[in-house]
């Protein structure tokens, strides 16, 4: 059975600014979702988090971005899908030096926030991110199941699932802002978690359920009690003998 | 005989700025410093300088700079120097990903502006940008002579002379704002790169005559009559049957 | 008869790049739309274009900006209305912090680049660009006949048309990169600028004829041939007695 | 008597990111040195502070700042004095802006991080500090006793001393990065807090104690326990009876 790989959206601090708990999450996923300088991470948190990823055997992901450090990537920017491409081939290079020093290496691609949720359905952003992935490698992209993105990508598509958010009937994730957008309380989100593995079911806000095939479960690390969150995923899954594993790499 | 190298400073527009005639640049020169997104430098004028060397077979260089876009990369900052290692590290593989996606490499770095000032006489920061390049890799370090850059790279250092700034008799370069920075008119630019090339001379400002070992000739490309300066120089090199060729690649 | 206003876009350079020929426009203005930072315009840049036109007597604007220099305020920003509202705000006061230091007042509010075409149909951002605005003083708004951003303004709004631009036959400016975007030849912008000073009329790209009520004209500082296009316009105008002057201060 | 003012540095965040917990430390002080986007602080935590300082009577201060989100202002750029006063005058302007919407106004100017360390001796940038506090308004600026900043403020200078700092004989700050930069624990705090209160002396890390005229008492906001030490001061003094109250407003 294919294993069940962990990720997470680590280095998400800038200076002086820290947002995710890297180290602690880097005890719990099989993928690190590494931010690159365009909505968070700085060089030296960079390097650090894909020291520590290569020491726990952690796949280091590229989280590419819209050029947005005022707001984090959250915010739908309108750029010319040819300039997101070598936006997108820059951010992989830049992190792919830091991996390589580190002695690993970019494993895959998922894009962050507001670029993630456009390319579910802006066809030309999907297929400019693509471009910018091959452009450096023929490397997976993690997407969402039914998304342009993953459509661009073809065969280097990896779906995930969330572990911590809201869905709607329709699949995509309930927007941050409206109700419903995150899991209330760790059981919940382990009780997610466990019928996605077991059963490859999410149930939507409404009590719909979708049927997934999601390779990969997202564990965010920026929402209070993100550590514990993850810690109780994993123990959940390996308690009930799913295994665990990266997809890359 | 070691044929003599060009370089110039080439892709520093950001946006919709530009500064440098990168096109008419790349006729003239054997090397492109490259700017990497620090003190100027999008990732669609990067490819784009490296699609241009590449198809005119000039050699690609990394030219790293301070994090100060609003000043170009001028500033000496105070930066930690692991920390400069590390943006240097980053710089490097943006744009190693632009030129390899160009179907070249980067063969060289030369720190910009204030940083290129600061390491020829701080030994942190230039024993911090030779750190930050070799984490990348064994590449050249472009620099002055008798600098702390060149002393810090050891065989890897290659020494440059310019053929459009004033030196003070200790061969450092006359400061920018000081009068005697710049070499006042293209004929004053081609006797500096003839004697150069010919002889290994340069002449200061008060007259004193400078030895030195240059191996490639900075022509700027941020300056008035710059791409003017850089073919009448070219043009002379090779007209008194001096070779030109890259040092790197 | 109430006077024209003539205004274009100043100060878009940054650090060390330029774009628009500030001292020659504003020899041909009367309303300057200073660029506030956030697209361009660094806060020596802005002090300088204020005391020239201060000097002038040309009445300073704010023209204002998504946070977004790496585009050059160009693309599309899904930024809250909120904080957008907040942007405004802080960018009218750092303009008149320079404008007050050279003698003069920020006279008007003008929004940039994308900003400008979304806030013509995005009702929300619109609204926050007038309540930001508001949050700062009870200032004129120039914008778009008919858009949302002068349906907020209400009496505050002040209509302009554009002397290089070209207009669909439903009174919006054609896309910057659509054919007919901008006026070929000094000659048709001038015979723009006369019929809308006589007539009050706009000929579209396909012959319509728009009758409009333009308080204001925009003479852009930023296209090929800018000063000799202003300043061909204003001799026209005033060659045939049309008066000239500002709508504000 | 003249009351003690209790200054704290404040809105230090940044889109996603936060450091100071605002609301606590206005609970406590009477001056609250606001961030103004140079090295943290975006418009909407800058209108938000303003607002509950307005509501609580601290007066609002300029924590003006070399251009430096990516090093959070703490390093040393060598700027030129004329852009530096530009961008502190921009500074100030924009929370100008942002304090009126709020119903106060800027009360005071002091500059964070490198740029206060910097002008404590670096005449030229004091001196560019002052002038573009001036070419604002004639604010107080408030620094380090015998700093250049003071020197060149003149009349407008107010002294500070800090509650949590290590002092050198000479009365310098001891450089963060060096033994003895911050004082341990909630005691030693408040033991600085009240001798300096009543007997105007500020032991050095050697044991010299050194005499000082201070008006104000910063307590840091981005210290681990800054919201506790800063409550613990205020209880202190007020319980020995030392007035408290801004010194501008």
């Amino acid at each position: 059975m294919t294993p069940l790989d962990l990720n997470a959206d680590l280095g998400e601090g800038f200076g002086a600014w820290r947002l995710t708990d890297d180290e602690a999450l880097l005890e719990v996923v099989t993928s690190a979702n590494v931010a690159c300088g365009f909505h968070a991470g700085d060089a030296t948190t960079m390097r650090a988090v894909c020291a520590t990823a290569a020491r726990r055997g952690v796949v280091v992901g590229a989280q590419v971005s819209y050029r947005d450090l005022a707001g984090f990537g959250r915010r739908f920017i309108d750029v010319d899908p040819a300039q997101l491409a070598d936006e997108v081939l820059y951010q992989i290079g830049a992190l792919e030096a830091c991996a390589r020093a580190a002695g690993t290496r970019v494993g895959y691609v998922k894009p962050h926030g507001a670029l993630y949720n456009a390319t579910a359905h802006h066809r030309a952003q999907a297929r400019a991110v693509v471009e910018g992935v091959r452009a450096f490698a023929d490397l997976p992209v993690l997407g969402l199941p039914g998304s342009e993105l993953l459509a661009a990508a073809g065969d280097a598509g990896v779906a995930e699932a969330f572990a911590d958010r809201g869905y709607t009937p329709g699949g995509t994730l309930v927007p941050r802002r409206e109700p419903g957008a995150l899991l209330a309380g760790v059981d919940a989100v382990v009780a997610r978690a466990l019928r996605l593995a077991e059963r490859g079911e999410i149930e939507a806000v409404d009590g719909t359920v979708l049927r997934t095939g999601a390779r990969s479960l997202c564990l965010h690390g920026d929402t209070p009690g993100a550590v514990d969150n993850a810690r109780a995923v994993r123990a959940a899954l390996t308690g009930v003998g799913v295994a665990i594993g990266a997809f890359a790499g």
